[in-house]
Formats: structure tokens, sequence, C-alpha cells
């Protein structure tokens, strides 16, 4: 029994409300304004709880390991299901044995490309769609077959007793060499996937026009999302009725793709994702794996767990992809840009993933330019399909367009923070019309972030320490970006429910991927209703039972959700006051809503909510909000830049870095702790591209990729992040965007990171950073090959 | 393996739709013309599905074991709770020690009222509040400890390691006793709980105007509800969060008495009942065994499971009251009714718990009479306390006045059926200012129903058969009613989301308790939508996740949700005909909705729904769909009558039905497949209470229930019900009542049941059923009486 606390002092000491229900009402909210039904939804002007630092409502949850993730479902009488994957890059399936597979104990079925022929079938695009099974296996990883069994172990086992016989065939694992001749054709039509072309303006006269003009190439490594929760799912079937406990950025786009892929109406297909673990945009879609749990547990009548395992998350669960870019760049000697033009070559791996995805949107969007050309080339390769990686193209492009800017500065003899600013757009040059951004904070992001990062002075401290003769050097260095998205956009439909004790529920179907989405919500119904941010119980990410959303991706889902869910919490507020008008006498115009009451203007009269008899009667109020429109004619993008300082080893190659800031613009700081977690995550992210993480493929022997473990795989860890880091909110409320002045943050803080520690590499060492990731091995070879002892 | 078939063919041939969504759209249906926004929402004239035979949506869960009801849950590392419970009619707790209970192996946590002290509380009414283990245990099967084990073994073990010390005392088993003098004091203020008494007119003048008077008594048996699953609930917390999955007709009642009894906000309390084993009005709120799981998972932190035995359900979770009655009557030679008076006995148990509901209702207003007198007396025993029970007070009441019905007509050489018809009422009496019926089918079922069963015949053939010597006497009987709700009422709110391919979501709060909620109220929104029902995703039954509904309980759920869904259907068409009205250029005026397609009307232009680029853009469409106010002035009842033939073994006691036909007004005949059900199963439960079904107690030694179990407490079984039973719906869509014109119907079947039987043995044998059971046992000593050898 032990010393567990009194059950009544438990309950009693922390939960039980008094009399006046104060421990769930805020003291003295001011809370807004409420208009009348009809009346448009102003933006906030000011506000009393969004903006502080509200800690994460499900923090309990998530720390005490009580948040039953998906990977954590148990159901009676599951089954575990696991992927035979193919272990070459390029093969044929000729003939697949399952035989002793079926006989051994505790196994329920197995599933190949012959048993299910050609009736299931896995959509990439509108035209390249393969069996889900294909004996074309492109890369290494490619499932062939799938099995249920009665444990994690004998599914292995099983596993191990499928026979196949392969027939390996030759492979392309680079996609610099996918379309040189004699390259073995992957798809049917051949390695040219896609290819994209960009101009506006003429960049012939641009570079005319130039008094500089530079031309550099990179390259950026292939990056795995690898999340601490593995990418699956527990797929259970009630008649013809299908649940999947998914773990996912979306679950009314799995529901989607399911839906589609098995033949089933949307409302038979019932998806859940209370918590994810992480997904970085690899946790959009669903997976074969979703797919073959939901056939299995079909055919067993059982329910069916599919999680991969790290190794097969790392080969067939998305990456970011390789990215070789060209980029050439006029400017005059004041620092005005004349012309830019860019050439990106990608590979999503094997079948067409978005292997160029928005390679070249920083280059069409973020300085203003007259003179712009770009030309995407995306191939294919014998490696696992691409999936979205937080901010798709943008920090790669980052790492060229950024350490560019760098290069022109030098060479007019600017500083990087002068020649940015020279260039600061207040349009966005790519779209139609080139629309005004709502709010653009890339200047005030430049301009603050130097100032609190001491700028000036550590380029002068840098500057003044390159005669050292010492081995460490350091360097400071900075990059600027914009996010192409960011502004949200409808639709999102959200509900609220006030019970007759005051007390609130929130639904919406928006998955909380991590970033604090119920918490920033919790904290804008208590802007509007005056209710403390914990008590509110919150139903998400469930197609069933919540609302419609769109996934947790793009940087999107604060400024999308929160207008819904502000607009749900009025609409519960104009409900309250029509009761009270009713019962105080008196026109709904004289009352003011302040939270635990409904006062009278002016005559101290008032009614406490909860005494309501309406409401009483009714036992919930119900408001509805949705996403309204987006501003026309207008852009709405957040901004950033942000600023490092590195030490480089040139013995070693090693680089350290020592402190960064973060200067970030995404119109309202809606609460400051989740946005610090998004700047420190995001950075540390871009770290991992900048520094460390690379997938190696065995180019030359056998394609395979040869570090498919987090060992061997280098993700950036505390000892690769600096203590000093500091997050600096450009809190600019954006009353255009939405009614909650929001954009977006979770892309924006991983873009610019890689390039501003390649600025400051280049600024310690003279050595621009062509490749990533800046680990040892690279730094090396680069010292080696454009001078080991750097710049003099 | 085995034969289990090809998943692709199980998923394929039942489950693919084709390209044009035909599986999930009603061909050719005639949806019901759309009211334009602000238009209100007349009743349907037309219907295509509604009032067909539409089988259960959830048979193939409910018959194949798949249905997960609250008892089947399973939780990872849950916890057994159990009570131990009084085994005294009447005691005082002295000391209870828990120290061996405590060391055992697998105990978590055992409460009692010293540990609990006087902080967690049982309120019964507003002023009669008991500690949750009270010391003084006023009814065997009282609370007296709860404890918390690692398996159901294990619990009760410890259970019966508890030591208690009992003070006994006297006891008062019976409601006839419990006023006398010397009777024990049950409750602090003596043992007369509530007394009520109803006048209109003056029955001493009607009495006096009256040709005959006539003067009966009878007392109705206790009846234990005893549905299928066992009472109880599991309780979890995460954090300062519980949620329960209980066995309820209302997840909204539970929430909120658990919340007031453990000072939680309801935010923080989620109760979820998706499946229930029956309930019939024992399961509108929770219990004790509630509160002792949320308390025993609060001190272990881990999941509780506390399901009672069906041994304590019959000690501790509600009856229907035992009543003694009498009843005076006058009527004129005419067959017209001039004078009632009633005076009722019954006890609730040890505590207030409507001991007397409802009980003299029918008294009052079924049949038009101007001087009614009624007094009815609440007394307390020591038994456990009541619930409501289907049709409170009304199937006792009916037994009495249904008899003397049938006595007044004998007297006055009147048929049954002609006295009732001659007393049917227009108005409703008994309420404020006299309203009108809606509705009043009451004539109609009378008469349809007679007519049905070939009542005229079947009289005059008992009649002639009454010189036979045989011991098998045959008779026909028959009884009418009303119920006193069943029109439904505020508040019910819904939610009906429409997916991008057509097929259609349900949010609604209200249990189905085995009705067929869902499939009357996917059939609302097959009509409205054009959807197959079978093929609508319903989430439902939880305070986190669907919208507000009140318990399902007196006859309210269908008239109460099912307007509520028709309403938030046709939100949905009316967005959907907004959306096609933009993309096909017209006015919404034009446009017609029928299920697939939307169609101008008169050119023969269409769009299909699901290629709506709006809709495809948005993802869904949210209707939201409100229950309106009910008339005003206006009194909304379901109305019946039932016929019966029995032949009665006057040697032996034993009574047998031959067949039975219920004719039954409740508005639109919404399924006719529920309808059917409702009515055989509402039949069957009044076999129980006019034929089986008696709670025995000790009252000469101990005051102990002695028949506390399913073999010694009789349901009817199947060989008690008559193969030859006939439903008879008078369908008459109450157009006043709602915009569905549903009334109720889950409680007047069964509340003339007992009456008709015993009307039927009074016609096959002379002989009045002054008690309830007319089982072997009563029938013989009733017999011995009146005269074994039945009237001449």
């Amino acid at each position: 029994m032990g010393s567990v606390p009194s059950v009544v002092n438990l309950v009693k000491g922390e939960m039980m409300k008094d009399d006046d229900n104060d421990l769930y009402f805020v003291e003295g909210i001011a809370v807004p304004e409420t208009p009348l039904p009809g009346e448009a939804l102003p933006a906030w002007r000011k506000t009393a709880v969004i903006g502080g630092r509200e800690p994460r409502v499900d923090a309990y949850e998530r720390v005490s390991g009580t948040a039953v993730y998906p990977s954590d479902i148990v159901l009676p009488n599951m089954l575990y299901g696991a992927l035979l994957r193919c272990p070459h890059a390029h093969a044929r399936v000729k003939k697949v044995d399952v035989s002793a597979a079926e006989k051994m104990d505790g196994v329920h079925a197995v599933l190949t490309g012959a048993s299910l022929g050609r009736q299931v079938q896995w959509p990439y695009t509108e035209t390249v769609v393969t069996d889900l099974f294909d004996a074309h296996c492109r890369f290494e990883g490619e499932a062939v077959a799938a099995v249920a069994a009665a444990t994690p172990y004998a599914v292995r086992d099983a596993l191990r007793a499928i026979k196949v016989e392969y027939e390996v065939l030759p492979f392309v694992a680079d996609e610099r060499r996918a379309l040189e001749a004699g390259a073995v054709r992957i798809q049917a039509e051949g390695n040219r996937l896609k290819g994209e072309t960009y101009e506006r303006g003429d960049v012939g006269k641009g570079f005319a026009e130039a008094d500089v003009v530079l031309e550099q190439e990179y390259r950026t490594a292939c990056e795995i999302h690898a999340p601490m929760e593995l990418h699956g799912c527990v797929a259970n079937w009630e008649g013809d009725s299908l649940t999947i406990w998914e773990s996912t950025q979306g679950v009314y786009s799995v529901q989607a793709k399911a839906a589609e892929i098995l033949g089933l109406p949307l409302s038979r297909v019932r998806v859940i994702g209370h918590y994810v673990g992480g997904g970085f945009g690899s946790k959009l879609q669903p997976g074969k794996y979703t797919i073959c749990a939901a056939l299995l547990a079909r055919r067993t009548g059982r329910p069916v767990k599919l999680f991969l395992s790290r190794e097969e998350t790392m080969l067939a669960a998305g990456n970011r992809p390789p990215a070789t870019m060209t980029i050439k760049a006029g400017v005059k000697k004041d620092g005005v840009l004349t012309a830019l033009q860019f050439s990106g070559l990608g590979s999503g791996g094997a079948y067409p993933a978005g292997g160029t995805s928005l390679l070249d949107w920083l280059v069409r969007d973020l300085y203003t330019c007259a003179n712009v050309k770009s030309e995407l080339t995306d191939v294919a390769i014998n490696a696992g399909p691409a999936r979205p990686f937080r901010a798709p193209g943008h920090p790669q492009c980052a790492l060229a367009l950024e350490q560019m800017m760098d290069s022109l500065a030098e060479a007019v003899g600017l500083d990087p923070v002068d020649i940015r600013l020279k260039n600061v757009p207040l349009v966005s040059q790519a779209r139609e019309g080139a629309p005004p951004y709502t709010t653009t904070g890339l200047a005030e992001c430049i301009r603050r972030g130097a100032e609190a990062f001491g700028w000036g002075e550590a380029r002068r401290r840098t500057a003044a320490a390159r005669k050292d003769k010492g081995h460490l050097k350091r360097g400071v260095g900075m990059g600027s970006c914009l996010w192409v998205a960011g502004g949200g956009r409808p639709p999102a439909t959200v509900i609220v429910k006030l019970f007759a004790d005051g007390s609130v529920n929130l639904n919406m179907g928006a998955s909380d991927i991590g970033t604090g989405t119920k918490t920033v919500m919790s904290m804008v119904l208590s802007e509007e209703l005056g209710v403390r941010p914990e008590t509110i119980q919150i139903e998400h990410a469930d197609t069933g039972s919540t609302q419609y959303a769109t996934p947790s991706g793009g940087s999107k889902t604060v400024p999308t959700e929160s207008p819904a869910v502000r607009a749900a919490a009025v609409a519960v507020k104009q409900q309250l006051l029509k009761m009270a008008a009713e019962e105080l006498g008196r026109p709904q115009e004289d009352l003011r809503y302040t939270g635990e009451y409904i006062e009278v203007a002016g005559n101290g009269k008032k009614v406490k909510i909860t005494a309501i008899a309406a409401l009483k009667r009714q036992g919930v109020v119900v408001g509805i909000g949705y996403r309204g429109p987006n501003p026309e004619g207008k852009a709405v993008n957040p901004f950033a830049a942000q600023f490092c300082e590195v030490e480089v080893n040139i013995r070693t190659g090693e680089v350290r870095i020592l402190r960064f800031l973060g200067a970030h613009e995404s119109g309202r700081v809606m609460d400051r702790l989740t946005f610090d977690n998004q700047v420190f995550g995001g950075i540390t992210m871009g770290i991992g591209l900048g520094m460390t993480e690379t997938r190696i493929l065995d180019g030359n022997r056998t394609g395979k990729m040869v570090n498919r473990n987090l060992h061997d795989y280098k993700l950036p860890t505390a000892l690769d992040v600096p203590v000093d880091m500091v997050s600096l909110p450009v809190d600019m409320p954006d009353a255009e965007a939405n009614n909650t002045g929001a954009k977006g943050l979770g892309e924006p803080v991983t873009i610019p990171t890689a390039a501003a520690i390649a600025n400051a590499i280049y600024d310690a060492t003279g050595v621009r950073v062509q490749e990533s990731p800046a680990d040892p091995l690279t730094m090396n070879r680069l010292l080696a090959a454009q001078g080991r002892e750097g710049r003099s």
C-alpha cells in the first residue's frame, strides 16, 4: 500500500473547486469585447493571456508517460504486423515462397504481391501507380510481403522464413549520375521525373548591369526525418468499418488516402492520432504500413499493430532530398541585386516524391530582384521516396543563396546585414500580381537580431582575430529567410462547448505534433472566455468525433486553427450574452462578458454565468467557428534572421557552435514558451542539416544505405547544440492575416540555420561550405581544397 | 491460416465503391425539399426511408461480439475494484478493520468511511446527503468499503478479509408497516418521506352523480431492472482529468453527478458509454460504484474497473417500488366516468428515491373525468433505493385503474372497449390549463387494436365457454394507456459532417440503449441526404467528443434527437446548395438536392455533389442542428391499447398467455423494425411485472432479499412469452410535435401489459388480480379467496 497520500486529499487538494468556481476562471481577466451577432470579428488589440508564457496543457501526460501515443496502443487480441523489405537497391522479385512462414506457430496471415494481385495499388502520383507489393523493387526497403503474427518476435521470425528469389539489377545512387548515358532506368519513362523553370525580367540584362557577378556550386546531403516515435499504426475493423490509430500529422489526410486505396467511403474509415512523437513532414500521409495493417486486420479479423523499425524508417519512411545547386548572382556596388540565376538538381528517390519541391523559392522571393531565372530537375535514383521535410527545399536553397549573399557583400565591401537590408522585399515578387505582404518583419528581424546578437562588435572581433595563427578560428554568420506559406488558410472548423459549470471543451480535428497546438488553442479560449487554459478539455485529431482540419504541417496550424477557435469561443459568448440579456431584461448591447460574470455596463448589476437559468436548462452552450478567408491580394508569410558564432578547429575540421540567436517574425506571439520551443527546436534541426546529418548510400558496390541507425546516422545531440541559444520574437500581430494575428513558425525556424553556420565558418576560415553537412570529414576536405590555413 | 477468404475479395466484394459512389447513395430517393436558410423546417409530408424496415446499423457488431460494451473494456495496468456491502437489512458499522486486507498480495487500495471521513458525500436529494460509506447502513447491500486489486479474484478475497463489526438493528421490509407505531425509524425525520395530493372537481359530488360506485385494492410487487449488462464502469485519470467508461443511459448525467461529488469542473470529467446492455431507467445516473472507481483509480494511479455482481445489482442498483393502491370510481349507466379517487402507498427503499413517482398519473389524465382526487404516500423501508423503471408508476397504476374500468364496464353492462372509448380524452386534464393533445391516437389504438385482435368474437367465445367445467379457462383482456412524457424536449445538439466523397458522419451525445437510436437517426440522415443508412459513421455518447444530450430515458430520445439530426442534415444540404449555386451560377431557389446530385429545376443540368469544387477544397461540410422548442399550449403524449388472450389452469394456478397484440400511437413510425422490437420488448417486460417478477424480502426474520439471483428472481423467459405477438403501429405523424413527427415509444409499450393480462384472467376466471405477479402462488391464493371454480 505504501505512502500514497489520501485519495481525498489528492482529489480535494488539487481539484476541488470552491463555491465560486474561481479555480478555473482567470482572476480579473480583461476579456475582449464581443462583437454582436453579424458583426465582423475584429482582430485582438490587447490580450491578457495570449503572448504570456503558458506551460503545455498536456505537459503532465507527456512527461509522466501517461500520454497514449499510437505506438502505445494495445487492443485485446491484437496481432503484430511487419513488412518484408527488399534488401537490394534495385531488383526484381521472381518468386516469393511463404509456405514455411505460413506454417509457423503464431502466424495468422501472410500477404504478398501474388496473393493480392493487381487489386490493391499504391498511388505515388495520379499517373505513377504501382501494386502495393510491386515486383519491381526500385529501392532498398521496398515492401515485398506483410505478415501478421501473435507476437512481435513471431512476426520477425516469419519474415525471415519467407524465401524470396530476386533478380538483382544495376542501380544509381546519386542524383548527379541519374541522367548519365548508361544509367539504369528506374521508372519506365526514364529517370527524368520532372523539370520546372521560372523566369522574370531578363537575367542577361541583370548580369550586364551588375558591378559584380559571382557563381557558386553547392550540394546538400539527404537528411532523414528520424522522429522519436516510429512510423506505423494499429488497425481494427468493426464490421465493415475500419479504425486506424496512426502516428500522424493529419488524421483527415490519412483517412482520405486509406479510403481511396481500400475503396471505402470516408465514413467507414476513422483515423485517430491523439499524440504523435514527431513527424516533421514525414507523417502527413499514411504509408504502405497503414494499408498493410488494415488488410492484415481484415484478413485475420483481429486488430493489427504495425510499426516500423528504426532501420525501416530510415530506408522507406521519407527523407529530405539531396540537392545539387548552381547559383549565379549579380549585384551593384551599393548592394542592390540585379540578377539571380539558379539551377537545382534533386531526387526524391525512386518515385516522383518532390525531389526539387520549392527548392528555388527563396531565390524567387526572398530578396527584391527584378531579374530571376531558375531551373529545377527532379530525377529518380534507387533510394527510398522523399516526404516533405520541415520547409521543403528552403534550407537547401538558403545554404546556397545566403552564402552567395555574403560573398556578394564581401565583393562590394558591405556588411552581410547591410546587403540584406538593401534588398528587403515588400511584395511577393514570385506571386501573380506581386501582392504586398500583410506584415513583413524581415528588416526588423535582421536589425533587432543583429543588435541583440552584438553583430557589429562580433564582426570586428573576428576580423581582428584573423591574423592569429592558432588552430581555433572564430567566426560569426547570419542567414535570413521567409517561408513560402505560414499564413494558414481555410478550411478549419472548430466546436467549443461551455458546460453548465462554466468549464469548457474544445473539439478540433488538428493534430498537436508536439508544437503546442493544444496549449495555444487553450490560450485562445482563455483569452475569449476567461477560463484557465489548463482546465479546458480538448478532443482532437479524430476523423470520427472531431471537426475537419488539414494536416498539421506547412507552419499553418496556428494561423489556420486559432481564428476558428476564436470564432467558436465568440459564438459561445454571444449565446451567453443573449441568455443573460433575456434574464436581466436588458438589450445585449448593454452587457459585458467578464469571464465569470456578465455585467450590465455602468450599473454594476451582473449575473454569474453559471447561474444563468437558460444555461442550466440547456446543459451546455455550443459554439461553432470556421476559419475565414485569407485577405485578397495580399501575401502572408513569416520572416526570420538567425545569427551564430562558431569556432572551427582547422586541424581536426571540427566546428563548435558557440552561440545562436533566432529572430523571428511570425505575426503575433501566441505562447512565448512554445514560441521559444519552436525556435530552439528548429535551430537544432538546422544544425543537423548543416553539421551532422547525411544519408550515406554505398554508391560503388551495393547502393545500400550504410548508416541506417541512430548510431551511424548522426542526429545533433545536446553536445552539438550551444547552451547560449536565444529566441528573439519580433511580435507583430498581423491584423490583416486573420483574427488572431498569428502566422506560422514551425518551418522558418529551421531554414537559415545551416546557412548562418556556413557563413560563420567562412568568417572563421575563408572556406565556403559547398557541401552539407559541415562535419569534420567534409570540413577537412574543404579546408584542404580551399586552403587549410584559412584566409589571411 | 485456414480458409479465410482473400483480403482483397473481402474488401472489394463488400466494400469497394464504384466510380459513381452508388454503393452509398440511395437509388432514386425522393429527398425532401430543402427550406432556404431562414425558412422554418417543415415537418415531412412524405418519406422514402423513414417508416421502412431498416435493420440495426450496429447489428453486426452487437451480434458478432465485436461491440465493446463498457464491461468489455480492458486497459493496460488496469486494476479491479469491488465494494464491500452490509449483509444486514439495517445495521450500524462500529468498526472496520482493513489491516489484513491491505497486506494481501495484489491489493492496491482500500477505502473506508474512516479513511474518507466526511469529505466524499452521496446526495440522494438536496437535503438527504450521506457519507459515501455511511456508518448507518439502512439496507442490505449498503456500501461499507471499496478495494482495488490486481485481479477480480484478489479483490473478492480482499473483501472477505475485511472485518466489520456491526450493531444489527431492527428493520421494516414492507411499506404497509413502515408507518405503524413501533416501526424502526430509518431516516432521521421518520419513515414518511413524501406525501402528495391532487384534486380537481369534487369527487363527493361525482360519486353522488354516479349510477355505480366501486372500490378496489391492489398491490404490485417490487421489480428489479435486471439488465443484461451489469452496472459499473472503468475509471482512469490522465493527470487531473478523469475518464469514465460507464454502462449508462446518459453520459452527460453521469458527468454532472460525478463532477459534483468529486468536486471537479465538468471539463475534467469525460464520460463515454458507447454501448449499454440495458438500463430501463436504472442507468440514468452514476452509482456509488462510479465514485469508488474514480477514487480508487486516483489513489492507485491506475485504471480501475468496477462492475457489480448480479447479486449486488439486485440489492443496490435500483428497482420499481412496490405499491399498495386503493381505487374508487363512479360511473353513469352510459359508461361516463363521474369520479375517480385513488390513494397510493409506495416505497423507494431506505432513501427518498421516488417511491410513488407518477403513481397516480393515469388516474389523473388517462380518461376524461371531471372529479379526481388522489393521495400518495412515500415511505422508507429497509431496502435498496429505487431508480426510475420504464414508465415509473404507470404500469402499477394501470393494473388498478384498468381492472377498475373493466369492473365498471361489467357493472353497467358495457364492453371494456366501449367504456374506454366513452372516456377518451382530447385534452390533458391534469396539466395547467388543460392543453389539447397534438395528436391523440387512443381511440384509434383501441378501435384498430380490437379489430385486429378479433376482440368482439373472442369475447363472445370466452363468454360462451364459461359454462365449461374443464380446469383450463380462457379469457381475453385489454388495457389502454398514455405515457406522461414522450414528446421529447430541448435541449439537443447534433453535428453532421458530410465528407468530400459524399459519405456522412453523425455526432450526437445520446446513448443508444438498445432501442435503435443510432439506426433511427441514420434513417433521418438518409431521408434528408440520400445516403444509405448503414454507411453513416456515428460517434455518440461521449461527453468529450460528442454533442450535448439528455439521458436516453422517458421515451424521449427519438422525439428529442431526431429533429436535431434532421436540422443538422438540412444545414448540410443548405451549404451544398449554396456551393452548387455558385458553381452552376444559378440562384439557390432554382436548385434541387437529389442525394447524389444537385439539379437545376427544369433544365436537367446538374452537378454531382462529390464534384463540387468548394466541397473538395473544404474537405467536409459541417451542419449543426438543435432541437427546437415544443409547441406552446399543447400536450404531446403517446397512447396505446393492448389486448391479450390467456388460459388459466385453475387447478395449478398457472396462467399461459396465448396471444398478445399491442396497438401503439407514437406519432410517426420511424423504423418499423425497431418499432416492433420496442413493442415486443415492452410487452415482455410487462409480462414480467404481471406474471413472474417479485423481489422477496424475508419480512419476518432478517429483512434480507431471498431471491437475489436470476434463478430465484423470475424474469420472463421465451416460454412465458407467446409466439403469437402482434405489433400494430398506429402511424400518425405528429406535425405539431416536432419536425420529424415522432413521439416516444419505449415506455407506453410496457404500461398496460400487466393490466391486460389481469383483465384476461378475470375474463377467464372471475378472479380480480389484486396482487402482482399473477404467478401460480398468487393465483392459487386469489382463486382460493375469490372462488376456485371461477365465475359461472
